[in-house]
């Protein structure tokens, strides 16, 4: 299975760290899909470096069966961006399986794509996202349809979890 | 008049320090109010530094005039706390002027008090403030009874003008 996962400077470390290399451990192919290829991002508490694979000019939401977006200052860098946000909107429209961790719902909401969701967030974002008319619960891990989210680096193992099993569940490469 | 200045790590840098001077600079005290009283913070471009002069829990809202909200990543980590959120709303109740930029708004939203002002913001925000039921609008600079916002460092210059304005047209020291 291809993941795209969405980043920009500034995420949440582990956010980024654990899933990405859980995904890996079970058999997946993650792609780090940010603004500029080849640039070297860097975690919010300076533990985690990351290198983009490949811009969002350089890629269709096609080439990838699911999409994972770590939280830190990174999701709202990527959503002042049309391409980053045009993405993730394709992405959940095709139904196909959306990670979404902490901040990384700010995206889904700049995306329109957070109505007919059940879905939490960190606090803040969990704020607007509820005073934009949406379904929110304050919940380590919640799984919607395609949409799983968690709140923050605590509930990661619910997170990765609940997300390894969307992913059995979802049908490999088309 | 005595300005409470609200800030966090990650602050963008020119939306503190360039106002915050201005201010000074015009005659007025500001006091730097934070999560912790000596705390010492940074921008998130690195080149400027503060120190948090008093904590929310050292002040009151009548304690000050007027309030600054620069914007970067600060006012998203300030609006995680109550006593952060329950300041801002009580000033903002008050009718006493509020200067807030780029991600200040943020603190409106999560205070419920961005309703009655129009107010602009920095894009990301103004898209959730939108969708929250604001009156937003795309400008460097909007002026709405007590609130003056901007969106951006590239607007410093009509925010500070329009702050300043604002302040000598507000009674002194009570």
């Amino acid at each position: 299975m291809r993941i795209a996962c969405v980043l920009a400077n500034g995420f949440e470390d582990s956010e980024f760290k654990e899933p990405y290399d859980a995904f890996r451990a079970a058999g997946q192919e993650v792609t780090i899909v940010g603004l500029e290829a080849g640039a070297q991002l860097e975690g919010s508490k300076g533990k985690v470096r990351a290198t983009v694979d490949k811009s969002f000019k350089d890629i269709s939401p096609d080439d990838f069966e699911a999409l994972l977006i770590p939280g830190g200052f990174s999701p709202d860098r990527l959503r002042a961006h049309d391409e980053a946000v045009s993405f993730v909107k394709s992405i959940m429209r095709k139904g196909k399986p959306v990670f979404a961790i902490c901040h990384g719902p700010q995206l889904l909401l700049t995306a329109d794509e957070y109505k007919g969701h059940r879905m939490t967030a960190w606090k803040t974002v969990l704020g607007d996202l509820k005073k934009a008319g949406a379904d929110v619960v304050d919940q380590e891990v919640v799984v919607d349809k395609n949409l799983v989210t968690s709140r923050m680096p605590a509930d990661i193992p619910a997170f990765v979890r609940e997300s390894l099993k969307l992913l059995q569940a979802t049908p490999a490469r088309r």
